[in-house]
């Protein structure tokens, strides 16, 4: 990842510029009659994206449910997703079989379909996801919307795909948190149920790590966050696999959760529990990312911000 | 493109087979209410498919054009373009900015914008663009749906671009033909016209060349084609260029030209011609691509369809 020139808020400041206004978002949203369409795209590679360990059915799998979580922090319901994969002159027949069947049962499992693709011959496996879905006018919910006084929450636990990621790097092959880190299951009833609650104010998808998603959130919304250590939603054994401080960090810094973490109105808890299993983990402050233990806060560093390029970006027509 | 184990029927075949029937097709078709959505993906790879003389602002260009050309086979109108993107760790502030200007002026060209996209490192420039349209649901054209008798057209002059590949091998870089290799423009206002016009029984673009168009067409539809080797619109000063025998073979197999073409019911010939430019090369028959001049008849072959992966497949809502 080392070596580009830019990070990632210089990127998008140029590509705004040039594009006329693009945003740090999920999914672009257009309007189609309606409801919004809402669509997002996204690259991955065999070298930067795929653990080693991964198998051919997982990787597909995996392309499909990155997107797919995409569409669940719209509060939208997935409607085809299109896959274009330039495959190593390797490939066999089995690894070909076994990659788009993991494709086809991710979109499946979530009530979807792939719709279609594009194939060619790439030196590296190089597959670019793009997931389409439609949302109510009124439901659709975006990474801006956050105001001070609102509470943060988060569906699921934290932590599990970096806990399988270090089991995998310790050589632990295992350990149950390696699924986590190798099937990776996006939240598409909860956000459904969540825009349909119409209790939250914003939302994305954590497949960056806790700190990265606050980093996005807050800075798209203009506002800040107060995090509460003890509520966090630790996903259970990995303080004891890694210890305390690990796992902390862990549940902070590592990618690969795909919960949602969103913002519920003061007043709105209540209908947002009935939307879905979900933990407050702290609220919406004016400034500033910070961890609160025992009254004392200290403030959080998100990690890698700005040396990531990996970025998403989206136009989002008026809505509300 | 060499080594890889299958060829572009089996590829399709073994891809429909696990994703429950998807067909060669320019675009996949979702229902959106009053209208269909059309959406369509493309990958395209630095060494594979940009030429070398090519500038970054044409690169931009190129990976928009060829999604839009999709939009405009399916009569459709657009609606949206996302861009994925891994950049190598070489571009720098002038690559980067004029990639993605030609991706927003291309966009912009054809009345449409760049809704969203990823970004992220990667060794060989690869940018995966999607496009999305919308068409009327009693106006969508497909590849399949040619019938015996109908007239075969296209729009515009065939061989330019390969003219431009071939002045470019040969190092004649002032040639009019570069440009229309590196500057594609898409047949959108035709596509639509000719939708509208109701004279179309199926369409696509040609952007790997008239024999694999009409190969696609054919297989698709369960026909064949005539083609009236004088009737073809070659591109002007290409035969001067390379002689006759060279550009009849330019014309039949060299990609990227990125013009429409189609076949007219009997009957509806006028109502095509008042859509927009076009010329009747050719009829629908029963099977077989044939080229027929001064009253004799030769089979055409498809050259590289079998080696071919670089698919397309979609699928379709039901129609009409």
């Amino acid at each position: 990842m080392s070596g580009n020139v830019l990070g990632e808020r210089e990127l998008i400041r140029r590509i705004s510029e040039i594009l006329g206004g693009v945003e740090n978002d999920d999914c672009a949203v257009i309007d189609a009659g309606e409801r919004y369409l809402v669509v997002t795209t996204d690259m991955l590679h065999r070298k930067t994206d795929f653990p080693d360990i991964m198998n051919p059915w997982q990787m597909g799998w995996m392309a499909v449910a990155v997107n797919l979580s995409d569409i669940a922090a719209m509060g939208a319901e997935p409607a085809g997703v299109l896959i274009a994969a330039g495959l190593p002159p390797e490939a066999d027949l089995y690894f070909i079989d076994e990659l788009f069947s993991g494709f086809g049962d991710c979109a499946a499992y979530y009530g979807t379909r792939i719709i279609g693709g594009d194939t060619d011959s790439h030196e590296e496996l190089t597959i670019t996801g793009t997931a389409l879905g439609f949302v109510e006018k009124d439901q659709v919910l975006r990474r801006r919307g956050a105001r001070v006084g609102d509470l943060l929450c988060t569906t699921g636990a934290l932590g599990g795909a970096g806990g399988g990621l270090w089991a995998w790097q310790q050589g632990r092959l295992d350990s149950p948190f390696i699924t986590r880190l190798l099937e990776p299951e996006p939240r598409l009833k909860e956000g459904r149920a969540l825009a349909q609650s119409r209790a939250v104010t914003a939302m994305m998808d954590s497949s960056d790590g806790l700190a990265l998603s606050l980093s996005d959130l807050a800075e798209v919304s203009h506002v800040g966050f107060v995090v509460q250590e003890e509520a966090l939603p630790v996903a259970e054994g990995l303080v004891e696999m890694v210890g305390p401080e690990k796992a902390l960090e862990t549940v902070m810094s590592a990618g690969g959760d795909f919960e949602l973490v969103f913002t519920v109105r003061p007043g709105g808890l209540e209908a947002a529990r009935r939307a879905c299993e979900l933990t407050v983990i702290g609220e919406v402050v004016e400034e500033g990312i910070w961890m609160e233990r025992g009254g004392e806060r200290r403030r959080v560093e998100a990690k890698g911000y700005e040396h990531r390029i990996g970025i998403q970006y989206a136009k989002i027509e008026e809505t509300k």
